[in-house]
């Protein structure tokens, strides 16, 4: 259960990292959008592995096929299907997981929720599953930017220790996509690449911290109590592989303020729109947008899979040491970046709709 | 829209502060399971505002009227709707809001959004929007603990920066209730009384972080993509008022840790129970339980409503002064504590049904 | 489960025919609209037990009061809690239900789904549940009626084999408000009170058929696949108790035409809007509405609970003869009148705030 | 939107007629049931048109392929995407659709709804779509039957006014597919088939009734309110491309009797069973199955392409005349008989599994 994400804009997934491929079929998308296969191949390529010497080196085309729902180059209204086939499969290279459980992965999990998994490369709990949302997410984004401009960007904010300062207002795509590990700051950008080199080297994996900013959001969408707009982006990410924590706006450290040390006071713009001076909301406030950019972090665990032995055991609980053949991902975050972007966005546009359904009906 | 909770396991949360008065309606509850107003009561109670010198000091009663779905003492598997009456309204002290937004409140979003909002006391944007929240977890807490003993236990670890050193594996809900502000730990307790009694003083507020922990709970609960345990329980209590934070296991601070560091080793036990050395993922893996415990903690910020002065503006943009008259709550933390354990055993009985749904069929 | 009805427009009932009373939650209204009590007593009115001698001689007043989602006169967006009390309860006409089940009633299949029931009077399964219907399809009427004079009309079409000629597309409100069965056509109206009487005085109970149209509705509205605008029409009003069948346009009947003789052939009219000669398709094309009238019909069966002596069996199966004490409703079908409008109302405003999502974004 | 089907076990197909393909993904499934693409197929197999004389001559082979979710032939709890690619596309066929709208066809509704349609046979209104709900209810129908052996069985009871008497307790599939209208009884069959080859060289089209028994299902499936199992069902069957009513027991029919005589009396068989003594019902009680059979009635209309001349309009709304070129299906019923089975299977499937998850889960 559980595959489906959204409540208007409402996206499922599908497929294991095995088999006949991954996909998703999107729901509820307004009609007489343009999309092509070129629009949401841009977002693969920038979720893909092998993209670069810093990212796993599995050489995954993900070329997207569209199935359904687009004529013509235009959205019909109907539900988009996207499949990407999976390919460079080598089984070889997983036989032995149909008996090991790899520390902090989830066959141990799967078997004991479904009593039976597709040990072949993780099956469901692949990384793999989140083409789906990448292609998603890249028809939510145009639908963002074609209704008022909003452009959500993520980048890496942090890589082990090293963290970025970054002006999350200022930051551009061009600044984030000019190098491989997406950190926007250019000098931080060479010290995370080397450290993540030298992490690699050591067949060990790092995690960081992902930080999403939205602008141009319009005031008004959220809902006051469960969904929460922050609530929602904090499923939607939480539920990306690998995330172990959120926080929107000041977050954590947020707590080490008082009242009044951490209350944004209002004041009127120029153009007339009341603004807040400050941003330790984060953009929202009651669960709902108020027209400052959304800032929000996501912290990313060291990825599980290492070359270096570890203790573990079988499927039948005897004790074993598994030390991962061949290919794995230094790090995570690069490749994160696309992801959080998509989740982000499927979430706003869901909401936008939302907003549209009950506040301007009438 | 977006005040139902839950695919299952169901509430639906209604009521402003001011009104005829606040409650839930609990879709799904399983028949024949004793429950009384009582036990209800006993949890509104300890969420309940001028419950101690340190929390608000708005003497609310919050008696709750069972209107259905029990007879005979025992749940009927209907809708299960419990009632709260408004009391202690003194709409004399929320005329000014009326016309003025409130620094970091939601009463400028609302009005973004609807055009409209009832500007007494918060409307729904108030905590007290928590009392069906509270009374329905309550009747979860029971679910779970008859199902296999499953205990949900939340605690004050941190306030502004005094941070309890506790073990989740070891507290007790004695230790925690031991005292007004929650912290099991009975030394920093006393210190984070003193702070807040400070605090209070200044007519300013502080917050901090609490944690929470779940024991026994089985494993296999959770769904592999979106609706991860994690990525739900992050949804659950980020939709709490001051929330900005939320991260499990080894949250932001895992993020420094290597792979090999931060893997959790599995081992099998002298029952012949598959389990992890260390609890680094926090009881989840992949999105399913482990059996570990469950381990989160949620940042909550200093309460917005605070007595000093702040600039601000009006309804129309005007630049104005507020300086909330009377009553303001210095520190929510301890009142968040059965809000986090409710959020929290709403989501896990909710998983207990799908994962028997689904895997316990055939 | 099922307690709740709708996507966007969504309301949520709870209550037994005893206990503390019964209601509906109601979220997602648009903010902003006028709404009192007293808009929905007036419906309340017409569904309430008593109203004539041809209804069963309960006396139930159901008085309704707004908990929530109204200030000041209008509608906050935020959820719109509505309470009706029980009284008249007599609970000793009902301990013999206690342990014998009614045929045709639901008393065997609650015992068979919960393993217990609330034997007073029907408990969930009475039509008191239909209140909280009734009340939400006030507010659903009035948000149709304001957005596009969208009009909901049901009325009686036959009683047993008493059917009047009625024209869907003229049929007023007062005509069917003008006599107390319901029935617009006053001389079949005369000659169904009269069986009715007499069936009363046996008894004994008849169903019958309501009729229901609506006008003005815009066209696009309803999904093409599973929410096609007629499947959602059909389970909400399949969903009143003691309903049997359903139909649109044609229904059963059309299935004796041809294709030729059937089909609704276009044509402009003079204002250049695309209409159709013919209404066989009752107001909807490939679950979308093409702006002729909804016409749609529904069986109800005669009342389960009759004053005649039935051969039954007791909740251990042993067999009894039951004779239902006191008061007995002899025909449902006045009373199901507004109970099938507020149905129809509740779907086609959800409809038309998903069309405003999804097709009036961009 | 609504192109996902179930609550807990969930559809959500996809696709035109034309276009890369249509399928569907199935959400919640339980795991380790056996499955193949074959046993799908045979399902699809008596769906396709052209597989007699008397349906389409379309020779489409929809060849099924399971994408993911199955694993070693057998279900992984994950969801199973299955496609069926489009093939046999003469798009020169439906060149006049781009400008005309066919006559009680979708054309219109859709343009009205989304402002722009796939005109190529008929996009996402095409039957087509029904090929991704006949491939999961394959599965359902094997869940029902490994669950309980509960039998779900459909047949064609009426065509035009030819209406066969036939036994629901007692009618078997092979009766059912002895012949390709679907009719069980051989004498009735014989009749439809020789006015079904009359109607189609008369290039005109006919209707009828298909009737639906299922045995052996548990009693205590369904909710009492809204998602009752006869609400649910007349859902699942009115958005079946056609369909134009829904009755359930005694239906429409049942209506001409008395309270008295339409009661169904309760007694206990010789396994200590509690049953009824007829069964006007039609196997439901309040909304919940009591352990009889169910039995309903669908009515479908002729097929909307005829190859007769009809007077339409353009999409600019000019006046023109239409004879539809090449291929049209006489009569769909025979087709349709799987379509209603696999509905069905849906609904009680969910049934089933919410059933599991709130009743049998303490």
């Amino acid at each position: 259960m559980g595959s489906t994400f959204g409540h208007l804009f409402r996206i499922t997934t599908f497929g294991e990292s095995h088999g006949g491929g991954v996909g998703v079929v999107i729901d509820g998308c307004p009609p007489q959008i343009e999309i092509s296969a070129q629009d949401i191949q841009v977002e693969l390529d920038r979720r893909r592995p092998g993209q670069s010497r810093i990212t796993t080196p599995r050489k995954e085309t993900d070329r997207c096929e569209i199935l359904s729902g687009v004529f013509q180059g235009k959205t019909l209204g109907t539900p988009i299907a996207i499949l990407v086939r999976n390919q460079d499969t080598r089984p070889q290279d997983y036989s032995e997981m149909a008996q090991v459980y790899r520390p902090s992965h989830a066959d141990a999990t799967y078997d004991a929720k479904y009593g039976f998994r597709n040990w072949q490369g993780g099956g469901r709990s692949s990384a793999r599953e989140t083409i789906g949302r990448v292609a998603a997410g890249a028809i939510a984004k145009k639908i963002l930017h074609q209704f008022a401009q909003v452009e959500v960007l993520g980048y890496v904010k942090r890589i082990k220790d090293i963290d970025a300062p970054i002006d999350p207002a200022q930051v551009t795509l061009a600044q984030v996509e000019s190098n491989m590990v997406r950190c926007p700051n250019a000098d931080y950008a060479e010290k995370m690449i080397a450290l993540i080199d030298q992490i690699r080297q050591d067949a060990d994996s790092i995690g960081g911290v992902v930080e999403c900013v939205v602008r141009n959001l319009p005031k008004g969408l959220g809902e006051p109590v469960f969904d929460k707009l922050e609530a929602d982006l904090a499923k939607a990410v939480m539920s990306l592989p690998a995330s172990k924590g959120f926080e929107i706006g000041s977050g954590f450290a947020g707590t080490l303020l008082t009242g009044q040390e951490h209350n944004d006071e209002f004041y009127t713009d120029d153009q007339g729109v009341i603004r807040t001076v400050t941003n330790r909301s984060g953009g929202i406030q009651g669960g709902i947008s108020n027209g400052e950019p959304i800032v929000m972090r996501i912290a990313f665990k060291p990825t599980a899979t290492i070359g270096k032995a570890q203790k573990t055991v079988t499927q039948e609980g005897e004790a074993t040491i598994l030390a991962a053949k061949g290919r794995h991902d230094p790090c995570v975050l690069p490749r994160a970046v696309p992801m959080v972007e998509a989740m982000v966005a499927l979430v706003l546009c869901d909401h936008l709709m939302r907003q549209q359904a009950q506040c301007h009906l009438l």
